[in-house]
């Protein structure tokens, strides 16, 4: 049986529910993180060397690395249409989805909020020099990277439900989740500006697996 | 017939080493970038939404993101090892190291590139108040996360020639690109504090598909 270890608030919440999506048993540990620092506790990181969440352990493996695990497990529960397979009509909308969740929106979506997070750490004379620098940081590189992907999903997601077509899949438990931290984070309207993904997202978020998870972890 | 719409300097290089690696016909379209700028020109901004490199073209597919387009290739060319097979006994290793260079090691990278190069565009009194503040976010965020995987990397390789084992697989085509990445400019010094991983690029640096794909797009 696997065992996932989340770190809560963490990116380990898609892991939830991909387990909760394919209805298998599992057990779920919880870690919280230090109230001051929001730092993983020692346990969690001892887990694994890369010291990130997600990690689940399954007998003597101990895995990090998200799309690793979600490959992980669904090698192993593979009677379902998760991960689309070679030939099958939606593969490769899934591939550009799946891989671009994490090795594209992620990585700027961090981008952006550590320059957020500069100008509140720098010393308070410095702040606003600080926050210029950093505005201008994002409007140079993380933003118009992200822009030009929610404008892809949006134009996609018009003649679709889910993002590599008809069925839920891996890559919409893996990207959706980067759109609902952008949302959570406030630097997109997508009820404005993309409403194409706002429905999208409302969608997701009525799926009984989606629910199902969000209750186990107490988060939101 | 894939063409391969390759960007000067950029994460394409991959996919040149991959199409040489198991020796496929295919297209190559080098696109040289602004000698100003450094950005990617017009022409190739147009192939994909995203607007990132690389990108492929196959009959009416475009497609982007290096690991959508690695495992397209790997779904299309199937007789060979680059891509472990459910129940290959390095499958659970292919699937770390592939997932972790695109998901958690080259974003790091990037992150650092970008701290380092915003004193740079600071106005010059700014320079050094801004130098302070990007090396403070380097050294809390970015830094001890590659470093935590260098480690693994580091450990893993003391075992094994390749990073899921005795074979080449996608992972190292995807992943030792980071690491040289990492090496051309100048973070770490795999010599002195990873010598495994030095040792591991360096017997890299002989393979014939490698040399190949150097010489196709004629960079280093």
């Amino acid at each position: 049986m696997i065992t996932l270890h989340h770190l809560q608030n963490s990116q380990s919440f898609r892991i939830v529910w991909l387990l909760e999506e394919l209805n298998i048993p599992y057990e779920l540990k919880i870690y919280e993180r230090d109230p001051k620092t929001r730092l993983a506790p020692a346990e969690f990181k001892s887990l694994h060397k890369a010291g990130t969440a997600p990690v689940i352990t399954d007998g003597d493996l101990v895995l990090a690395e998200t799309n690793a695990i979600v490959d992980y497990i669904l090698d192993k529960y593979s009677d379902n249409n998760l991960r689309p397979k070679i030939g099958d009509s939606n593969r490769t909308d899934f591939l550009y989805y799946y891989h671009m969740g994490q090795g594209s929106l992620m990585p700027m979506l961090i981008m952006m909020v550590i320059f957020n997070a500069l100008s509140a750490k720098a010393p308070l004379l410095l702040r606003p020099i600080i926050k210029k620098v950093a505005t201008v940081a994002i409007a140079s590189f993380p933003k118009p990277r992200v822009d030009a992907l929610f404008n892809k999903i949006n134009e996609d997601l018009a003649n679709r439900t889910y993002l590599a077509g008809a069925e839920l899949t891996a890559a919409d438990i893996v990207t959706s989740f980067d759109l609902m931290t952008a949302d959570k984070i406030k630097i997109v309207d997508f009820k404005k500006d993309y409403p194409n993904i706002a429905t999208y997202l409302d969608n997701l978020k009525t799926l009984d697996s989606f629910k199902r998870a969000n209750t186990k972890i107490g988060e939101e």
